[in-house]
C-alpha cells in the first residue's frame, strides 16, 4: 500500500483514521474467495465479521495441518514493540508472496481500551478491521464468558442462601466474579450485606474477565463436549470438611455452556489487505494463559498452509505458556517462532530513558540486546527455529540496524527489518521469505520445557530458572502447603500458568534488560481444575487492573453520525 | 397453523421444542419482502436476527405514522396471562387479515431466564424466533448497557482514587454498578477493601442491568445525539458541598455512547409465521419504566400500518409508565389498547388457589373480574379505547366464557376470546378484527394522567389514588426532603417512574383482586436526570432480584451438537 509510506511525510494518520478509511470486502466474500467457506457455514455479525460454524470446522478434521508460526516479543517497554502489528504484517506478506496464510489473534479486552494500553487490532497499515468493532464488544464473546462466570458465582451464593445442602464453607469460596473492565474498587469486596434477605456476608472480589478460568476453559476446549466437561470440573471452594465443591455439584455447567454456545465458534475478520484473520479468545498473558483459542488455531491449520499466531507480552510469559499449556494439550505445535523487537525498545532495555530514544545510541542498543538474546536462548529450549523481526521505526539509524544484525548473527539468528506499520504487507515481504525459508530448512522438534510428572514446585522453579534466569523461587508456608494439597488431590500432573509482571524477567517491573541472581516470590496458588492448569501468582501482579490517572475513556467521543473518535 | 390445535391432543410440545422446529426465513428476506428494507440497511447477527441501521430509520422520517396498539394485562398471577404471547398472536393475526403489521417487543433479561420466570419470547404457537438466541445474549444490547453503566462506575471510583479533583463525597455516590443476572449477594456490598492500592472503601451495590438508568436512557433516546446528551446528564452523586456531580464532569459520556453505538439500532426478528418483529430494550416494568425503545417504536410506525407493542406486567405499572413516561416524551401515542386476561387468572383474583383452577367457578370469576374492571377503568383515564383479549386455556368452560363476556358488556367493553397459543395467528383473527374495528370507530384522544407542572409528591399521589385505588401515599422525612430537594434543583417537571411489586395494586404482593383503602409507602426516591424521570420506590421491591431455591439454570443442558434443553 504505497500511500502508507507517503503518509509518513504528512501528519501521520491515527490507527482509527486508517482503519475507518479501509476498503473492506464483505466478510462472506473474503471467506468464500480466500478460504472456500460458503455463506451457510458462517454466522455473520454485521457485514464484516462472522463466526465460522463449529459443524463446518468439524467437517475439516481429516485435512492435513498447515504450518504454525508463533509471533512473540522481547520484554515489553513503554516504547512499544508491535507484536500484533507484526503478526498481521507477516500474514499479509505471506499472502503477497503467494502463500495461503491466515492469522490467529486474540480478542481485545475493554479494560485496556478505556485504560491506557490502547486497542489490540494491530497498528498503522498492519491492522485487522473493523477496528472499532473488534475493540468494542466484537461478537460478544467476552460478555458471554463474563455471564457464565457470574452465573456460577450467583448460583454458589444462592445455594448457601437456600439451606447450603453441600455445606459450603463461605470463608472458603474461591470462585470470584468477573467483569470486562479495569475497576480496582472491585478487587476486594464484602458481599451480601444489608440483612437476611441478601444472604450471608463474605469476602469476595472480581477479576477482569480475561483472567478468569472460564476464559481459559473457553480457549482450551477442543469442542462443545469438552467445554461442558471442563466447566463442570471447576472447583469453586470447599465444604466445612475441606472437600472440594465443583460447578457440577452446583448444577451450573449446563447453563454456563448454553451461555457460551455461540461464543465458542471462532470469529473471522480481515486485514486492511483483505486477508482472513481469526480473532478468538485470550489476551492478558501476564495474568492468564494469554493465547487465542485452540478451536480457532486448529481450524486455521485446516484452512491454510501457514497460520501466524501470537502469544502475549514477552516470550517469557506468552510463548512459555503457549508451549507448555496450549501446545502440550492441543497437539498442534509451532513450526517456527518469530520474535519481535524494536531498536527503540532494546535501547530502553539498555538504560535509555523514553525521552532520549530519538538519539542514536549504539552502546545502549548493544547492552539492551541482552534481553533479546535471552528470549532467543529461551525459545531454543523448546526446540523450535527462530527468526528475529525488527519492527522498523523511522528514526532507526543505519548504524543501529547494522549493529543489531551483527549481534543477532553472533547469536546465530536471522534478523530481518520489517516495515509493515508504514507499508502493510509489502513492508514485511522479506520477513515472510525468511520465515518460509526457515520452515523449509530448519527442523522443528517441539518439546515442552518440563514433563507432566515433575512436581508443581519443581515445574515452577524450572520456569523461573530456565526462562526468567532466576536463582530460585521462594514461598511462605501457606503456598507450600497449597502445592502439597494439590498434589495430594491428584492435580500434580497439571502444567503451571504463571501470573507475573510482563515488564521484567523478575517480579520487579522496573528491572529491565536481563537481571541475574534474582528470586521469584510465589504469593498465591490457585487451582484451575477446569482449565487444567495451576495458576502461580508471583510478586505484586493484580488479576484486576485499575484505570490510570487520565483514562483513555476521557477522550472518547461519538458524533451524531456514530463516528467514534479518541479510540487510539 | 392447524398442527397447533392437534398438538393439544397429544403431549403438548414445550415452547423450546416448537421454536426449534420452526421454519425460519432468512431475516434479510423477511425484511425485504415484508418491509422493503434492503440488505445494506441491515446489520445481520446470524441468519435470523438483524439490526436495522439508524441511518435507514432516519431516512423514513417524513413518512406517515401507522397506528399504535398497546397490549397490557391484568395484575399478574402465578396462573399466567400471556401478554407477549397475545402481542405476537395479534400481530400475526393482523397480517393474516391483510394488514401490514409489526410487533415491538422488549428484550428478555438473563436474570429471569436462569431464575424462574422463563423466557420472554412468547409461547406456544405465538412466539418470536430464534427463541434461544433472543433469550440468551440476543444481539448483546444488555451487555453493552451493562458495560456503559460499569464504565461510569469505575471512572467515578478512579476519579476519587487519583486525587478527587471534583471533591466527590464517597458516602454520597449514588451510581450503582449493574449486571444482567439475579444475584442478591451483590445488592449491598462494600468495595475497595484490601488497602491503599484498591481505593477508598465505601458502601455500594449492583442492580440488575434492566433497572439501570442507562437502560432507561437507551430506551428513551430519540437518536445518538440525544443518547449522549442524556448520558452526560446522569447524576452520579454529590460533592462534600452537596453539589451534584454528573457523568459529563467525569468525562464518561462519550465512551459510554461509544459502547452503546451498535446497540442503539433496533433488532429485527420474525414470528413463527414469518412476520417481522422488533425486539429492543426495556423489560421489568416493576423496577424500570419497562417499555421497548422509542427508536424501535418510531421506526415500526414508519414501516407498518399497525404496530402492536406491549408494556410490562399489569396495566397499573406497564401501561401507566408507557403513557406517562414514554408517550409524554416520544410524541407517539397509542390509538388502541388491548388488555389481556385469562379466566384462570381472574379466578385466582377471585380467591381460588392455584391447584383448584381446573374446576369451573363462576362465583370466583365474577369476583375476580373486579381486577380487570379496575384496569379498564384506569386506562379510560388516558382516553384511549380498549378491547379485552381473553387468552384461552383449554379448561375454560362455556359458562365461564359467557359470564366473562357479559361482565365486560356491563363495563361497555368488547371482550374477545383468543386462541393464538394453540393456533397461532389463526386463533387471534377475531381479536384482530375487533381491534381494527375499534380503531376505525372509536376515537383516541390520548392525554397523560398528570401535567408536568404538578409537584412530584402530587404526581406520585395521583398515580396511587387514580391507578392503584389507594387512599394516600406516605413517606418519612428523608423521602419528603428528597422530593423537596429535587424540586428546588429544577427537576420538579419530570414524570414519576414507580418501582413497586407487580403482583398487587398495593405494595403487598399477596393482596389480589382490587384492594381498597390502602396507602402506598414511599421508601426511597432516586433521580434519573439522564432518563428524565424520578424513580419512586414503594414498599419492599428490590432493584436486584435473587435466584429461587431451584433456579431454572439447574436444568439447562447443552448437548455435543449445541442443542439446548431445559430453557423453558
Amino acid at each position: 500500500m504505497a500511500e502508507g509510506s507517503s503518509e509518513q511525510h504528512k501528519k501521520p494518520k491515527s490507527d482509527i483514521e486508517i482503519s475507518q478509511a479501509a476498503t473492506m470486502r464483505p466478510i462472506l466474500d473474503v471467506a468464500k474467495d480466500k478460504l472456500g467457506i460458503e455463506a451457510q457455514d458462517l454466522i455473520p455479525y454485521g457485514h464484516y465479521k462472522a463466526k465460522v460454524s463449529l459443524d463446518y470446522i468439524d467437517s475439516l478434521k481429516d485435512k492435513p495441518d498447515g504450518k504454525l508460526i508463533l509471533v512473540t516479543a522481547i520484554t515489553p517497554t513503554p516504547a512499544g514493540e508491535g507484536k500484533t502489528t507484526t503478526t498481521v504484517g507477516l500474514g499479509d506478506a505471506l499472502n503477497r508472496i503467494g502463500k495461503k496464510a491466515i492469522m490467529c489473534l486474540r480478542e481485545p479486552s475493554l479494560g485496556p481500551c478505556f485504560g491506557m494500553k490502547g486497542g489490540a487490532a494491530g497498528g498503522g497499515y498492519a491492522q485487522v478491521v473493523p477496528m472499532e468493532d473488534i475493540n468494542l464488544h466484537f461478537t460478544g464473546d467476552f460478555h458471554a464468558i463474563g455471564a457464565a462466570n457470574n452465573l456460577l458465582a450467583a448460583m454458589i451464593d444462592n445455594h448457601i442462601y437456600w439451606g447450603n445442602k453441600l455445606d459450603i464453607d463461605a470463608r472458603r469460596v474461591t470462585w470470584r466474579r468477573g467483569i470486562d473492565m479495569n475497576d480496582r474498587a472491585l478487587r476486594s469486596i464484602v458481599t451480601s450485606l444489608g440483612g437476611v434477605t441478601n444472604g450471608f456476608p463474605r469476602e469476595a472480589g472480581f477479576d477482569i474477565v480475561v483472567a478468569s478460568e472460564v476464559m481459559a476453559i473457553f480457549c482450551l476446549a477442543k469442542d462443545r463436549a469438552d467445554l461442558q466437561r471442563r466447566l463442570g470440573q471447576i472447583q469453586v471452594g470447599q465444604t466445612r470438611d475441606k472437600d472440594a465443591v465443583t460447578a457440577d455439584q452446583i448444577s451450573a455447567a449446563g447453563a454456563m455452556a448454553a451461555l457460551l454456545k455461540d461464543a465458542l465458534a471462532p470469529n473471522l475478520v480481515q486485514t486492511l489487505e483483505n486477508n482472513p484473520a481469526f480473532i478468538h479468545g485470550g489476551p492478558f498473558a501476564n495474568i492468564a494463559h494469554g493465547c487465542n483459542s485452540v478451536i480457532a488455531t486448529k481450524a486455521a491449520l485446516k484452512l491454510a498452509d501457514y497460520v501466524v499466531t501470537e502469544a502475549g507480552f514477552g516470550a517469557d510469559l506468552g510463548a512459555e505458556k503457549f508451549f507448555d499449556i496450549k501446545c502440550r494439550k492441543a497437539a498442534s505445535s509451532p513450526i517456527a517462532w518469530v520474535i519481535v523487537a524494536t531498536i527503540r525498545a532494546l535501547k530502553m532495555h539498555g538504560g535509555v530513558a523514553k525521552d532520549d530514544l530519538k538519539k542514536e545510541n549504539l552502546e545502549a542498543l548493544e547492552k539492551g540486546f541482552a534481553n533479546l538474546e535471552k528470549h532467543i536462548e529461551n525459545v531454543r529450549k523448546f526446540h523450535v527455529p527462530v527468526v528475529v523481526a525488527v519492527n522498523r521505526f523511522s528514526l532507526d539509524t543505519d548504524d543501529e540496524i547494522a549493529l543489531l544484525k551483527r549481534l543477532c548473527g553472533t547469536a546465530s539468528t536471522e534478523c530481518v527489518m520489517s516495515d509493515h506499520w508504514a507499508l502493510g504487507g509489502a513492508g514485511a515481504e522479506e520477513l515472510a521469505e525468511s520465515v518460509v525459508k526457515t520452515i523449509d530448512t530448519k527442523p522443528s522438534d517441539f518439546a515442552p520445557l518440563y514433563p507432566d510428572d515433575m512436581s508443581l514446585w519443581d515445574k515452577t522453579r524450572t520456569i523461573a530458572q530456565e526462562i526468567y534466569g532466576a536463582e530460585d523461587i521462594t514461598a511462605g508456608k501457606p503456598v507450600r502447603d497449597k502445592f502439597a494439597e494439590l498434589e495430594k488431590a491428584g492435580f500434580g500432573k497439571l502444567p503451571i500458568c504463571v501470573a507475573k509482571t510482563q515488564y521484567s524477567f523478575t517480579t520487579n517491573p522496573d528491572a529491565k534488560g536481563v537481571p541475574l541472581g534474582h528470586t521469584i516470590p510465589v504469593r498465591e496458588v490457585r487451582l484451575s481444575a477446569g482449565a487444567e492448569f495451576v495458576v502461580v501468582i508471583c510478586g505484586d501482579i493484580m488479576t484486576m487492573p485499575g484505570l490510570p490517572r487520565v483514562p483513555a475513556a476521557n477522550n472518547i467521543e461519538m458524533d451524531a453520525e456514530g463516528r467514534i473518535t479518541g479510540l487510539f
